[in-house]
């Protein structure tokens, strides 16, 4: 030991390309922060450092002092990446400190041998959640992000790493994302405790991972290194400085496991070593070194700081390793890290004779969930956690879009001479990057910080948004009113209107026609223009709306709806009504069955659940037995302490409760024919309904659920689930979605790259749906679709589940110190409505089904209200040539520059569909409308960089040789 | 509420002699931070930031970053205290930093308007205990951190306000002592409840302190104000600004106070307004002001601080007031602090029109003891605390003043071309300077920090004064052996010698002979060349000793020493012994009684306790009964919850128990008649002894008491006292000393300048007793000296004790969190041996013998020892004219830059005596060998500025009109 304690050299991560001291043991040193951008106090009470009687946490002191201390001393380095917070911070300083800040960040260009002074990582505006997030607003947050930190200190200051330390799981899509968003890393602290400790035998904690089945390899490749911890200590990865890295010279290492005899902690593995956290609010002492001291504490410093580099160091094939020195919001006094830092390296000074670096590294292809930490403890209730919030997301994602696209064209009508530009749409844009946060949308915050994402953050971005909507479709001359609680048949205008005008926007730059529902009186004194229907509302309805508004029927009509444009459906005054309400709900006295032009759906009169259903054009034919159930969350037993809680789904059996008592669901239809719609519901107790529509023309069975409140009084916490059961031979396969994108094979009780010793039998096979979930077998497949992120599995052949709301009263101890129990605005528990659509049919048509009726729920229409006069324009479509059903229009948006940001998608996937999968051709000339293209630029996916500027990292994979 | 909001100034405190704007309420923001020299953790845990389980302080931050934040924005003010501290962060600072200070403190000087950025208040290396602390040491302490200032910063960075906001009560000398050393004001946050809500009725909370009942006004007046509080707030004081001023520019105010509606809490005033703790530990929300935000507060603040203010300068007769802005070990982030008072200022902006100055002020001659923070809650318990540290302390104090005089022999023998001058006695100074803090020597640390205090910081002080002794008296030619423990008769080199000598250095400047007592095998082969005396060992002592020394005689013998210098006493080989152990203990059949010259002292057979003395020159014979007693500690009670406790002195009644089980004590006596002493021991229980000795020629009784292990297996707290019961008709009067120099008199259950409501008849009659205690009538007086710090009270007319030591097994709740139960190094208690001296005599004669007894037993001989040979010089004076005894050399130091300190004292008080309460002339010329005076500059008590410089401020008392 005292001959190694002379060969170590300890640094800030510093130079690029320096290959370090090849005979030595070179130790990096990253000063690091982790800013949750809201979880156990909102984003601004933790910016500011408010409500410390939670924590104290406040970011503002962390850049106030970081930065500080890095002027004061060249050799300082530290990286940040949370532009949420960097932002806000960089507005409130002055001219000198945000020149001082540039010098920081610009000391260290790629040409330099030094590594910028401040760093930015990740660079996003959160670092998001990947379980719980749609693509889309991962890549509008990453955006969002990486544009400011551009626009502010050019490309030096461009993340070469993606960053995701805290996450509870990790997506392939995420993976390919960064890849297109020109990351040559990427390092994360959480995955599988399994997983793990089969890398670390297999040195496998490192290594290319392969984001996407369809693009080219190395599209989406990208270096990943997973972080190692045993305690609160072990290593880290290998080498962070890639983030400054251009050329491709790669020394990222391999790591290497000694088993432990110490109690293993799968705890996150960014800390630094034990007994070297230097933070002000940190226990362990700092260094002491008054040579007259009797406290003096140099030499047991040096000692173990040693002998913690050096038994990390046994797990790395190189002479290189890191230590992230930083935690939770750390770095607030800046100095007390800094100071014993630089005393640790003027006390180690010398370093090891090690081996040399490794090039070749194996490649993954699956992704990194779901997660647990320890056995039992499966990280998969957040994939349904607080279902309010997010539906509220994903409806807050379309209004982001619409706003982009709006601005847009108010930008262009204006000759892009527009001052405003972004700034509307840039406070629900924020609220969105926020949202995306893994406490945020993940559903794992505190209710209160919950309450703030959703009534502050998000409701006062959309009412920006809902400003741009309204005042370009009218061009100014008036109002339109939106009804954020049409879901639940709720809206003040139209229940309350003799006359009005539905303005239906559609954000798909393809045309759609799809049914449109609006709350009426059931006996108005107008007609509107299209066939309509008035539905009297269900008993469902009457429940969530708890006798908040008046109107007894759903106005139901078919709107035809242009590419990117809006059509308008007005009233005419009448005194005569052409459809009088003709639904009408009674108990069946056969088993029912409704149907339209594709599909055929029955239900069973004695059990009142579904049946079967027939695909009408295919044929097919089979038992579709649905039914919604409750597992009973666990307070913790014998095996494991563990309790369900916001983060953890362990159910306390497997087999899960009838939500109905006695088992025996009450069904009723809507009776009478009519043109339109078929609705058959389903009460399966007071606080657990259904409705399954069939509507004309429309190639999906629509189910709409409600549950809630859910009864906690008898003390146990319930999560509801809606399972499907059928006899398609999946045998335990199942498919689910990355982030709303690409589709990944899922199997019962089974890992692709690692042996599974299966803990939970049914939270352990629970995987992230945010768009669908589907099982097949040879010929039929059964595709769900879903309004929002949830939970989903097939514990058995056939049998498919998604879990849709969640209440608990236990508190699963993973710091959110809750219990995930949301009891509403009314106090006895929240009630939640959503959406699944349901395909059945062969597995080679149902790709396109399911790809074409995702984007359209997706991006569904808006509907917006007006007096009795449309606008001048009734219709209006802001593109010229509507694009192909294989390209979706992700983005059309104006930068703060003043360009045009777009994003086309070409939305198949590789082996999707025959015909759709195929490449296409869309000309950008004459796309939007009063637009001419003079200059087109391609970007990196995160729009920050010019993709020919661009050169990733080439890794060398295994696979090649 | 509105108007007055607009006229507001609120800043940093800033100039010196601005009147401020006449029409507004000038708010003086004084950022300050309370760093004690070690409390819950020890000084240098406290300076680093270790042992943060404790809590978290860490001074070196505190200094990094508020010198930092100062640097950044020149409007930023700081006033910091503490030098122990702050010259220790000094030396870590790199030249730039160092430069840096320097501007910070310079950039203010005193013909500039502004104050110093970086401002020392009060400069003392300690913020010193006022009850329990030496003069000598106080001056010591002051001396090293105001000469660290200016040696550091020059004239400018002289405290010009002392700043003593946390001491448990405030002594009169010590108003005295700063008024010497030419502070203009004094402030200070903890006085008794009562006496604080009669000062707010009566305007009285800023005075005239008169220090001195000897010196000439206004050379011991000085300003004084106390802290005001109303929960965590409430007002403060003046103005602070007084630090940087000098001409006679006043306009301190008074304070007016309204009675508040919301309960008073005593706590310390020196925390900012409630609401406004703006500290990285403080829960506070800070000034959140993005105009965007749901949680913005500025308007909250705003109304919240003006409001605040508007409360406090009600009680202000002046348009100035201030606001302390910070608290104990604050600042450490000091960003979070400035950032948000600098946004505090910005929004509140105006001002107030108010009243104008007022410049009368009442004077106040008594002191601030003692201190009760609400009823049943004195602190009197700490003038006892820890009697072991409290004894060490005092030990310590003889070995810095002998260190230092020879130190300056050394120099000057050296030609004053010596390099190393004061680097060995500065560890002693140093330690010294800590242990006078107020949780050192008061004994209210916790138990590892008092063991710090003592094992570490005093004794390796010690050492390396030891190591001057030694050197400087055998001229280098040999070391000298010191035993530390000859106080319980334990000295291994003399226990084991078979021939040796003593060297014995008289501290003080005038000639002494006194008795000295060294543990020997009672059967030497030797004799001393004086005449000597073998006493057998106590059984007392053999107790405290616990088997750890063989010696079982103590050699006793009369040295007489040449002032300022030694004398050694050698042994030469004899088979034939002059004085064979004479001293024999036996049972006593008849009453005893033991007398010399002077004395005569009986002891009652029957209860084996003191009966009676007799003056034999004066014929003055009365009763005193003698006794040792306990109060049990309360735990609470019915009346309050407060317990006794390490601050707190609170017995559970007021009638005390005898330490003596069955009231009788064990009395016997050392028999045999000699020529030396005679000897009476008492025996009280297991762990409660007393010796009474007479010596020939010595006028005075020595009592000398050993207690402990105090017993707790009771579970009884236990707080031992030595009561003196007589005749004299004292009436309820007492006098105490203040600090060890002028005298107090005391009434029980009374103040001199407000109506007590007594709510502890015990508790609330204690005083700090640091060397004396007398009772007198018009005839008699009883006079008891100490030889350490003590709570001593007179409970009835003619009686008085002394409280030696105590052990408690509850806690105060005044932040220590612990009882204060020493166990010791064998675990089961404490024990503590000290001793009383007795003076019985006129009351015209009485002060003469106290004063010149008390300086012997505050310097009392050194002993050290060498082999058989003495050394060169067997004895020396290194004083050319010893001085006359009415003046105490009380300093003779060599500074860092190589002058001569001298101070002389007169000791004697205006009316003490006669004869030598007379004026005297001291010819400085030829005072110490080797040393011709060339220039002598008079500077202030402190030693950091020329006296003849200084210009006080001039305060108007009411009493001149």
């Amino acid at each position: 030991m005292t001959m190694l304690s002379k060969m170590i050299t300890l640094k800030y991560f510093q130079q690029s390309c320096n290959q370090g001291e090849a005979d030595k043991l070179n130790v990096h040193i990253v000063p690091h922060t982790h800013d949750d951008v809201g979880w156990l106090k909102t984003v601004d009470q933790y910016y500011y450092g408010a409500n410390s009687s939670i924590a104290w946490a406040g970011v503002q002191y962390i850049l106030d002092t970081v930065v500080q201390q890095l002027s004061v001393d060249p050799t300082r380095r530290f990286i940040y990446v949370e532009v949420a917070f960097f932002s806000r911070w960089w507005r409130e300083q002055n001219t000198e400190v945000q020149q001082e800040v540039k010098r920081l960040v610009q000391e260290g260009t790629r040409g330099s041998k030094t590594s910028c002074r401040l760093e930015f990582i990740l660079g996003g505006w959160s670092m998001n959640d990947e379980a719980a997030t749609h693509y889309n607003a991962i890549i509008d947050q990453m955006t969002l992000g990486l544009r400011f930190l551009n626009d502010t200190f050019g490309p030096c200051a461009r993340p070469r790493v993606a960053w995701q330390i805290d996450p509870f799981g990790h997506s392939r899509e995420q993976a390919s994302l960064f890849a297109q968003m020109g990351f040559d890393g990427l390092f994360f602290g959480r995955l599988d405790y399994q997983d793990k400790e089969t890398r670390e035998m297999k040195l496998k904690m490192e290594e290319i991972w392969r984001g996407s089945q369809s693009l080219h390899h190395p599209e989406a490749d990208l270096f990943t290194g997973c972080f190692y911890a045993v305690l609160t200590q072990l290593w880290l990865y290998g080498n962070l400085k890639v983030a400054c890295v251009i050329n491709t010279c790669v020394f990222l290492m391999k790591i290497k496991h000694t088993k432990s005899h110490t109690q293993r902690v799968n705890e996150n593995g960014y800390n630094p070593p034990a007994g070297f956290c230097f933070d002000a609010y940190c226990k362990d002492d700092p260094i002491m070194d008054d040579p007259t001291l009797e406290d003096n504490n140099v030499k047991q410093k040096v000692d173990d700081f040693i002998s913690a580099a050096h038994k990390q160091a046994k797990h790395f094939r190189t002479n290189h390793i890191m230590m992230t020195m930083g935690s939770d919001f750390q770095y607030s006094n800046a100095k007390a890290w800094f100071k014993n830092l630089d005393k640790l390296m003027k006390y180690v000074n010398s370093a090891v004779r090690y081996k040399n670096c490794f090039f070749l590294w194996s490649v993954k292809s699956d992704d990194f969930f779901p997660y647990a930490d320890a056995p039992h403890q499966f990280w998969t209730g957040y994939f349904t956690s607080r279902p309010g919030l997010k539906g509220y997301v994903r409806e807050s994602n379309k209004y982001l879009q619409v706003c982009n696209q709006l601005e847009t064209v108010a930008h262009l009508r204006s000759g892009m001479k527009s001052n405003l530009r972004t700034s509307k749409s840039n406070v629900l844009r924020a609220a969105m990057g926020v949202a995306q946060h893994h406490d945020a949308v993940s559903g794992t915050s505190k209710q209160h910080v919950a309450n703030d994402y959703a009534k502050h953050k998000l409701k006062s971005g959309g009412r920006h948004c809902k400003d741009v909507i309204s005042s370009v479709i009218t061009e100014g001359s008036s109002n339109l009113t939106f009804c954020d609680y049409m879901n639940i048949t709720l809206c003040d205008f139209t229940q309350n209107s003799n006359r009005f005008t539905a303005v239906v926007y559609n954000p798909l730059a393809r045309a759609v026609s799809k049914y449109i529902r609006i709350p009426v009186d059931c006996t108005p004194s107008y007609i509107f223009v299209v066939i309509e229907l008035l539905v009297p509302v269900s008993e469902a309805t009457e429940s969530v709306r708890r006798n908040r508004g008046n109107a007894n029927c759903e106005l139901v009509f078919l709107a035809k709806l242009p590419a990117l444009g809006y059509n308008s459906f007005s009233s005419s005054a009448t005194n005569k009504r052409l459809f009088t309400p003709k639904g009408k709900v009674v108990n069946p006295s056969d088993d029912i069955t409704i149907s339209n032009e594709f599909y055929s759906v029955n239900f069973n009169r004695n059990s009142g659940l579904m049946d079967s259903i027939v695909n009408i054009e295919s044929g097919i034919k089979i038992p579709v037995h649905q039914d919604m159930l409750w597992y009973n969350g666990s307070m913790g037993n014998n095996a494991s302490k563990q309790q369900s809680g916001a983060y953890i789904f362990r159910p306390n059996s497997s087999t899960p409760f009838h939500c109905s008592n006695d088992g025996k669901v009450k069904l009723s239809v809507l009776t009478g024919s009519n043109p339109l719609v078929q609705e058959v519901y389903q009460k399966f107790s007071d606080w657990a309904y259904q409705v399954v529509r069939l509507y004309k023309g429309i190639k999906h069975i629509e189910v709409e659920w409600t549950v809630g409140p859910i009864p906690v009084k008898d003390q146990w916490g319930k999560e509801v689930i809606s399972r499907y059961e059928t006899n398609i031979d999946s045998n335990g396969y199942f498919y689910t979605d990355a982030n709303g994108r690409e589709v990944l094979e899922r199997k019962k009780n089974y890992r692709p790259t690692w042996k599974l010793n299966q803990t939970e039998p049914v939270a352990g096979n629970y995987y992230p749906v945010n768009s669908r979930i589907y099982i097949r077998d040879a010929h039929v497949q059964l595709t769900v679709l879903t309004d929002r992120s949830q939970g989903g599995s097939s514990l058995s052949s056939g049998a498919l589940e998604l879990m849709v709301h969640r209440r608990l009263l236990g508190e699963d101890s993973k710091g959110v110190a809750e219990p995930l129990n949301e009891t509403g605005q009314f106090g006895d528990g929240l009630i939640t409505r959503g959406k699944h659509w349901l395909l059945l049919d062969t597995v080679t048509s149902s790709a396109k089904q399911h790809r074409l009726l995702g984007e359209e729920a997706f991006m569904s229409p808006l509907v917006m209200f007006g007096g009795a006069t449309p606008p001048a324009l009734v219709q209006q479509s802001f593109i010229v040539n509507p694009l192909p059903p294989n390209i979706h229009l992700l983005t059309l948006a104006t930068t703060n520059s003043g360009e045009l940001l777009v994003r086309l998608e070409h939305q198949f996937a590789k082996h999707d569909d025959d015909v759709l999968s195929q490449p296409v051709t869309v000309s950008l000339k004459g796309l939007i409308k009063n637009f001419e293209v003079k200059i087109v630029d391609e970007l990196l996916l995160g729009g920050n960089a010019l993709k020919n500027t661009i050169n990733r990292l080439q890794w060398q994979s295994s696979e090649r040789i």
